[in-house]
């Protein structure tokens, strides 16, 4: 569907001459584009946004954080935005616990539009996200998810896996659509469980492997843009 | 298994700590690191190869490839190793067309052994590994496959998914063990069929993904070693 657009970008259009040559030639598409502009939302510590965050700095992904968006105004998240001189800003989710309530969702909409914004990722973000947000940003929404989906959606996905002695899990990166880690998959880590795993181990070296996948799956799906 | 290993690499260890630390900071992993030593073998024209060159060049990956090998002397492969200044070396397979030498392999092994190699990239590899090579190189030999293993394992993965009619197919990056395609599977990308797609654009948006997950899943095999 994505590659079927009539309108591409020249990005789009550039990627695909580079596949018809048979050779991807990345370095020349960054000297000709600008830099893909993310931005970050997430509920609590913000590993993945770090790890972001590390992946630009040491140059596995070739792009910006213009902003990082929480629902809790203590969430370490905004804390390591800040510290980084990346503008954090607080959602006003009118007290709600789990509610992302549509008006904010179309303000956030709104906010994100007008700062030029390619990609969004979720990185911990604990509320459902709706079609405010969808529409404004059709396959330009990501999600990482601690699981082989659609194994295991939903909380503590690594106490599901080794719940259901499975020997393998992993970690997924997938398009968010408006049900709960339920979006089509845009790529996978395979971590091994180990027979003497607890869920803090398990969970210890599937974050190894998100650290790795988010940053590569932001540049699938930025190739995939059309 | 690679994570129980009594004997940990200082990376490995430096690695574990970045995750009980809650996060990943690779960026000065590298600083205290030398640079992960990788070959690459071929049998065709190359483009995982250049891919992999890419990303090294672009920053996305942070090793060196030490020698590059293929079964065909006048493999496009070994044009791009020599044109990069990296040596490359042709194999001798004995005038056997599918067969790969015991001998052969021990040889290579050696070769590898000697230049300090730590991760054998398969690039378009049309011959089985045995082994001598597997032993020599245990969780450090990966393959790329244009399509989600364990489907479509074989040639033209991209035409036999097309003909199962299946609605997403992918690339694959696996350790490689003595089958054909079987080895644990590292990382996988996504990519759906389309309406009206022809095995060669199917093939071409597979081999734009193959580009990003190669280099991803190599760095992520780095990180798995024990």
């Amino acid at each position: 569907m994505m590659w079927k657009s009539a309108s591409r970008s020249a990005h789009a259009v550039r990627a695909e001459n580079f596949v018809f040559d048979n050779v991807a030639v990345m370095g020349y598409a960054r000297e000709v584009m600008r830099k893909v502009r993310l931005a970050i939302m997430g509920s609590g510590s913000g590993t993945n946004c770090q790890s972001i965050f590390n992946a630009i700095d040491d140059g596995r992904l070739d792009a910006e954080v213009v902003l990082v968006l929480s629902d809790h105004a203590d969430a370490r998240i905004l804390e390591r935005a800040r510290q980084r001189g990346v503008p954090a800003e607080v959602m006003d989710c009118a007290g709600y616990k789990n509610k992302f309530p549509l008006e904010e969702q179309e303000r956030v909409a709104q906010r994100l539009t007008g700062l030029g914004v390619d990609m969004v990722c979720l990185a911990g973000f604990m509320r459902l996200v709706k079609e405010p947000l969808l529409r404004a940003f059709p396959n330009r929404i990501l999600n990482i998810h601690p699981a082989l989906l659609p194994n295991f959606p939903g909380v503590e996905a690594w106490t599901q896996a080794l719940h259901a002695k499975v020997k393998q899990t992993g970690c997924t990166v997938h398009y968010v659509d408006a049900g709960m880690d339920s979006g089509e998959i845009i790529m996978q880590a395979f971590v091994p469980v180990l027979p003497d795993d607890t869920p803090e181990t398990l969970h210890a070296r599937i974050q190894v492997q998100e650290h790795i996948l988010y940053p590569a799956a932001i540049l699938s799906a930025v190739s995939r843009l059309g």
